[in-house]
């Protein structure tokens, strides 16, 4: 078990920075509290300036019986500054940085990050995520003409794990029925709505847009969009949309056009194998055997064209074409604009596969695409979070996607906690089995993800229990009070916390596809059924509350306070309120903190699940949680 | 102490990754070696494909009683692939990257780099880098003329330790002079020439060039330039300059032509405080008066410039002039290219302040002007090392600087396992005592900062023991003993092992400036005296020639044995050749190793200096290294 109430503590919440709005030229008050268990100390701030390390002197701000405050100016001499505290001590020297202290030297990747750049809206705040799959979620009374692709599946069925039925089976969900629910998603406390894609395709996902000029009919057009936005304005709720920017579909009327016409402006859209050197075609043709497509035809069509990982479905688009950007990000006419102004008004956009757009063979325009993307969201003040499976370090500073979907950091440490040990279950981006790790490996891969981008991406963060990627938390968990667990660390930590429909009354699945079930609402107003835990419902609709009114959780400073094995404890603090969380997966030692994290007040319950009641919080000269587990606790401390 | 032989292993040497020379679109077998001891194993390919990790199947290739090796296919999809392995084990897996054996997940920071761009040219694999203070190294008969800012010292003297004695100090070492020395540098097997700058300036270190036209008069000119370069190719040793791209100095004739004419193009090489937003005019004047550079103006004229760190005679380049690129990196008559070609004849650059060189505020040049230089570098077969203080993580991916002298990597952690506890001794870059850190922090932390590159670049990194900007190895570690171990890593390690002219007879100095000593060519000549060390020399000898005489040593993959807070024990390894590396500081526990270490054969001492009885290499059942120490050893046992 590691206790870091003990070490100096520093990170980009506004106790530690003054201010939320940085300019180059700049100097900024920031400010580092150094722990008087840590013993004797010579603050010092290292800035990168014009690529160079800078040494700034700190100097003693405040300090009390149990810790100092030193307080440096950071230069913001660049759009992003990397810094660390350098904490001398007799005998040498440790480092602060974003991934903790550092008892030796090293590299500047976890260093922290100061930037110039806006976070997400202002608005993102006081955001909870609530991720809508639209064939799954509510059907309206509205009749709907069966598209050739449709195999009609009734509303209780369960959905295909894999395969070619996964993405053919429509349940008829609509966005009317989405609108008609909203009472529900009220009651709930989720306010913002991620819809997954909505424009016309070949399948139920819809990541295989046939095009981007209207919304799909077969889910209500561009009334039915319409109307939903205006119903969730009208309700303080918002609405994201889903955008494919790696690949169109096949069916795409570019790719069409682009397919007959090589001459044409849409063929500069696209990749051709034609035009590849001998090597980079041979790759991608490797690439689609690997994903056993072997046939030289698909849809009729020959297969010479460079598509996602070898899926001949979806033609990958090459940002290399002016044009293409002028039809998808740039200016009011392109795609990315046009839903973000009225009639329309979608709040923002979540982007597929945005970690492998505009990146082909030795063209990267990721960054380029990213950053004209986020001026067009900006001006609407719009959301804009991107699915990223991999290395965020050169991809996230800020100044092109606000967010990622945060697996790395989030999703997948959680999983990997309280997972079983035995699970064969895997996750999405990996064929093997979740491991079962320990609660210190969790936390240091959380903040080595954590340190790579600046904390005004960090804590708008789009945390995730799981997505339609994932098999559901509770089948992997097996457990309503492990997902308890899950649920409150998702609900108390930096981020917008998000989960996808279904999760708050315990739905179930194995794969992305299969989790991807219909609401059983017959049986949720039934107050329960073998879909729907009601009692799961109400921890969810309780956590909700508890971060919507707690400044510290929305925006407080990160504070781990133990990581053991089996249990963490972390606290979230602002200059007003101090709130301590305490997860155990399973019984541990407990620990035993200083009576001073109190502040002058008595500890305030604020979260009171079924697991609740364990942890005793009880105050004698120490503040003292006993071993109980599993276990949650949500404490206001001051 | 960790045992690290029971671990798998991979690195980018050839014994495990097929080729030497990679292009878009190859499939590149690279494997890796998983002991018998680590356990049942699935092992897996992790890489990067257009920013997306592709898992790839592994296959066993061979094995016998110690080893399994298993093969993958690489699949070089962009210009650099990051790749890690996937180790499933019962119950969970690990990562197998750069850093080594991660039993939790990690950010990708750390991942292998396999890339398209070659490395530094072929015969840098052969070279021993020798640095040379051109005005401190040796005195031609030649009558110079006192410039103006020279203040002439006795041969003998004392380098004044800072300020602006350190400066003016003319010692009146010149080209010719380091010419008729050259049998002495070929008698102690040292084969590359790095000349700090050679362009007229007005100090004795002439890092603030007047001009890039003609070679300094004071060190024999253009001819005496040629003259050594000719001798030197003769005796089959390469020579490569010093260039400022960061700056120029204040008197240069660009700098006085633009300060008098600012519309002219020189006036835009520079940047001017007036055109600057209040910010960052700001910035540039607390960076000068936090530097003591409290006037208005120096030499004469008003400092209204932007200036490398605030020190006004230093004004920095701004390579947002096309102009600036043609005079300096690109085509035949840069500066650059010229120097390179006949009738210089240089055999490359080390680039000063490489690191900040195109970075202001919000203009960022760094990468574009460094491919540029390398474009130019590379058309002549040349080398390029840049000057790097900060963060390499995307600054050499191998396109531009082919390496960079290796502070981070090398010199610190070399001298912070080596320094005694209680120096008072800095290092460059830090205002705080050389910390005394363990054997394992010290191997943690070259990891981190290898694994950055990819090893076409670490496996020619500049690796130092000193250079002019640092104290004297010896000053600093205080025992010619520890000197030698020093030493022996040096050359027994990957890189491009290089050292400051007079380590080799026990140089002392406690600043950079102060280290910029004489060779006492008297008491060379009478084989010791009181700044001369003999039996020093003979080791610096004795070292060079194994490592010439071992593959192993100069292109081997590295693993790490054993890394322990006292001592350090690495293999360097071909197909051919396995060479054992012992370093001890002081008495440790001694290991014993597995037999089959040795291969079939006997291990074969190849250093002996000072130390090298000590550390007992006995053969019975398992191979035991006793704990002396200090103590260093290097055997041939393959």
């Amino acid at each position: 078990m590691k206790h870091l109430l003990g070490l100096p503590h520093h990170d980009g919440s506004a106790l530690f920075v003054d201010s939320t709005s940085l300019a180059l030229g700049d100097r900024v008050p920031v400010r580092v509290r150094v722990p008087r268990d840590y013993g004797e100390t010579e603050v010092m701030l290292r800035a990168s300036h014009d690529g160079d390390p800078l040494k700034i002197p700190a100097r003693l701000e405040r300090e009390d019986a149990t810790e100092r405050w030193y307080t440096a100016e950071l230069p913001i001499d660049n759009p992003v500054v990397n810094y660390r505290w350098l904490l001398g001590r007799p005998g040498g020297y440790d480092w602060l940085t974003g991934r903790g202290v550092m008892t030796r030297d090293v590299a500047d990747a976890g260093d922290f990050r100061a930037t110039i750049y806006p976070g997400a809206p202002d608005w993102a705040r006081d955001a909870i995520g609530y991720q809508i799959f639209p064939d799954r979620f509510a059907r309206s009374d509205a009749d709907r003409i069966r598209p050739d692709w449709a195999e009609p599946a009734a509303w209780d069925d369960e959905p295909a794990k894999r395969g070619r039925a996964a993405v053919t089976q429509w349940y008829g969900g609509d966005l009317p029925g989405i609108a008609e629910r909203l009472d529900y998603v009220a009651r709930l406390g989720v306010n913002l709505l991620y819809l997954t894609p909505f424009f016309p395709s070949q399948s139920a996902h819809r990541y295989d847009a046939s095009t981007f000029t209207h919304v799909d009919p077969l889910l209500g057009g561009d009334d039915g969009l319409q109307a939903l936005v205006r119903a969730a304005h009208g309700r303080r709720m918002r609405v994201i949309g889903d955008l494919t920017t790696n690949h169109t579909g096949d069916s795409h009327e570019w790719f069409i056009h682009a397919y007959d016409n090589r001459g044409s402006v849409e063929a500069g859209f696209y990749y051709w194998l034609d035009q590849l050197p001998p090597g980079q075609r041979r790759w991608a043709e490797t690439m689609a055997e690997a994903r056993g497509f072997t046939q030289a035809t698909y849809h009729g069509r020959v297969i010479d064209y460079v598509s996602w990982l070898g899926v001949p479905s979806l033609p990958k688009l090459n940002w290399g074409s002016a044009e293409l950007w002028g039809r998808m990000v740039t200016g009011p006419e392109s795609v990315v604009a046009r839903y973000l102004a009225e009639p329309f008004g979608l709040d923002g956009w979540r982007v597929d596969v945005a970690h492998m757009t505009g990146r082909f063979a030795a063209d990267d325009y990721h960054n380029a695409v990213a950053r004209a993307m986020r001026a067009t969201v900006d001006a609407c003040g719009g959301l804009l979070v991107a699915e990223h499976f991999y290395d965020i370090f050169n991809d996230v500073v800020g100044d092109g996607w606000q967010s990622v979907m945060n697996y790395p950091a989030f999703t997948k440490p959680v999983w990997s906690w309280l997972t079983p040990a035995d699970t064969d279950q895997q996750f999405a981006d990996l064929p093997v089995p979740v491991p079962r790790r320990s609660g210190g490996d969790i936390v240091a891969t959380m903040r080595e993800f954590d340190a790579a981008v600046p904390w005004s991406v960090f804590s708008r963060q789009w945390n995730m229990l799981g997505s339609h990627d994932t098999a559901r938390v509770l089948t992997l968990l097996g457990d309503p009070g492990l997902v308890e667990i899950a649920m409150v660390w998702l609900f108390t930590y930096p981020g917008l916390p998000a989960f996808f429909a279904g999760d708050e009354g315990g739905a179930v699945g194995t794969t992305g596809e299969h989790s991807r079930v219909t609401m059983p609402w017959d049986q949720i107003a039934a107050g329960g059924g073998v879909r729907w835990d009601q009692a799961t419902f109400e921890r969810y609709r309780a956590a909700i509350a508890v971060r919507q009114g707690s400044p510290a959780l929305k925006a407080g400073s990160l504070r781990w306070v133990v990581t053991a094995d089996d249990a963490l404890v972390f606290l979230r603090e602002t200059a007003e309120e101090r709130v301590l969380v305490v997860l155990a997966r399973s019984p541990w030692t407990g620990v035993r903190l200083p009576r001073s994290i109190l502040g002058d007040g008595e500890p305030h319950l604020l979260y009171g699940g079924s697991l609740v009641a364990t942890p005793a919080l009880t105050v004698t000269d120490v503040l003292s949680i006993d071993g109980t587990g599993p276990a949650v606790g949500v404490w206001r401390l001051a």
